[in-house]
């Protein structure tokens, strides 16, 4: 229920797909195969190699093997579609979603330039405003008693449309803005290079985030969308780059420095789960300059002579 | 809500402390002060060197600060005691509650031995028969719809008896026989040194592990008392041991070696929070063997002097 889903939606609660992986099997570099990790859900066996290597990009060993926790499938489950006249409100509504009692399982944000672009791709007619999806599980009186909370804190936020479904195939198509949003954004600039910011901030900081990124995006006169995995407090700008201007490359790029100095400055992470690859190698020193030694290091033990994914994550050969 | 909590009852369906801690500040052997992990819930920014040092036992670093996870106070808690004709079918019903739709919060094992303790310990009239200790939080329809699950999955079991309470106060008293629990046990056993066993298995094998354990203890004519953290499938035998009595203690290792062993078959683990320390470092070469060579190389890099309290976890000073 933690995972980024086929979709690209995310679950919130868990703090991603990290939380769910209980094991692996590991080829490392001297193709010594190594298994972290247990079928517990639980263990406190030895420092915990099992997460050192969960996002670790390819650059300490190839996973070859993954063991998830599995869950039940919910009894009743409910979908709603609620706008809101602008991403903070959006944005507040999840956040007291997730504080309350409901079970949410997931809750993403569209703004409206990402609902303009699906309506634009697929011939719908959503109203065009910042737009939760929602997802909440449980018995069925559970998920009516959610459902009710659920509206009440949308309405709180002055929620100007809330529509809700719960039969699987009317839940599919409610969410299919959502699942769209990504190709949408894409084919609304054709020819041109798609770039997604990915910062995470702490829940209490989402929704001036989110109004800071929208500001930002208005003053570069950029043509932007929003994508939020607002559970997890973490959230795309999805930026279309003309190939043949080298300064849009550069003012998008400025942007996104703007954006991750704002999150690293209130305890956030420059990336929620794109990882750091080669483009956001300055910002890992940026944010955790004080750990490079020691990942430096992990990489050393695991990768001596610098052969899997070389280059990613740390910057110089090691 | 996945913490142990000072009651030493564990919350489920988060894998332990594991997954509530976001950040930590670390003072290293040389002094050096790192901050790994960051307020946002989600991070992909290098390797996790804050899961390194969670439930690393004070060995690569003095953890001095600690930032977790909050969660909103639930609008309705109900509490649940359901007692079963014997501890497979308790395990059973645990398990089927927690892959089922209700959003069990807490689930507590107690056997009838460890009943019987409480009883003479607190002079109470708890029926002694191995009983799950059950929370579940959400709306007020929500734990309502939940209550009644809780009750057709219980009955399912063959459950004797339940009872539930929602008030604050009546929660707290049906709590109690779960929270003097380990006082109880080593209170009937005066004199003697209390050992606990601390394995988790996968929870497919909980009923089995749980009756594997009673069998043993009594073919060994041992005194012992389960008490579980189902929830995580996780369990302790907790043995009280004669100090002048070298055979006993030996008898009491051979039943932990078993219980391990039979873990360790299904894929669970020695140690599900107690730690290795010093007790259980042949155990964790038994389970992970083949990580010990990065283990030592974690703990090389972080403290290579061996001053960060020396000998535990892995056997031979680096």
């Amino acid at each position: 229920m933690a995972a980024t889903n086929a979709s690209g939606t995310t679950t919130v609660r868990y703090g991603g797909m990290r939380t769910q992986v209980l094991a692996l099997e590991v080829v490392l570099a001297d193709g010594t195969v190594i298994r972290p990790g247990s079928r517990a859900v639980k263990s406190s066996a030895g420092y915990d190699l099992r997460a050192v290597f969960v996002g670790s990009e390819g650059t300490l060993g190839v996973i070859t093997e993954v063991t998830v926790r599995l869950y039940g499938i919910p009894e009743h489950t409910v979908a709603v579609r609620a706008a809101f006249p602008d991403v903070g409100a959006a944005c507040r509504s999840a956040v007291a979603m997730i504080g309350s009692s409901v079970m949410v399982t997931r809750v993403e944000l569209l703004d409206a330039e990402s609902i303009a672009a699906v309506n634009a791709y697929k011939e719908t007619a959503y109203e065009e405003a910042p737009s939760l999806f929602i997802e909440f599980a449980g018995t069925q009186s559970g998920v009516a008693g959610d459902l009710e909370a659920t509206r009440e804190l949308a309405e709180l936020e002055g929620c100007t449309s809330f529509e809700s479904e719960t039969a699987q195939e009317a839940r599919t198509k409610l969410w299919e803005a959502r699942h769209h949003a990504a190709f949408a954004i894409a084919a609304r600039s054709p020819g041109k290079g798609a770039m997604a910011t990915d910062v995470a901030v702490p829940l209490s900081d989402l929704a001036a985030a989110v109004e800071f990124a929208r500001e930002r995006v208005d003053a570069r006169g950029r043509d932007a969308a929003i994508i939020g995995h607002v559970g997890d407090g973490n959230f795309h700008v999805a930026l279309m780059i003309d190939p043949e201007d080298p300064a849009d490359l550069v003012d998008a790029q400025e942007l996104n420095a703007e954006l991750v100095e704002w999150a690293l400055a209130r305890g956030g992470t420059c990336t929620g789960e794109h990882g750091i690859g080669l483009g956001k190698i300055a910002y890992l020193e940026r944010e955790h300059g004080d750990l490079l030694p020691y990942l430096r290091a992990l990489k050393q033990t695991f990768d001596p002579n610098g052969i899997l994914n070389p280059g990613k994550i740390l910057a110089e050969p090691v």
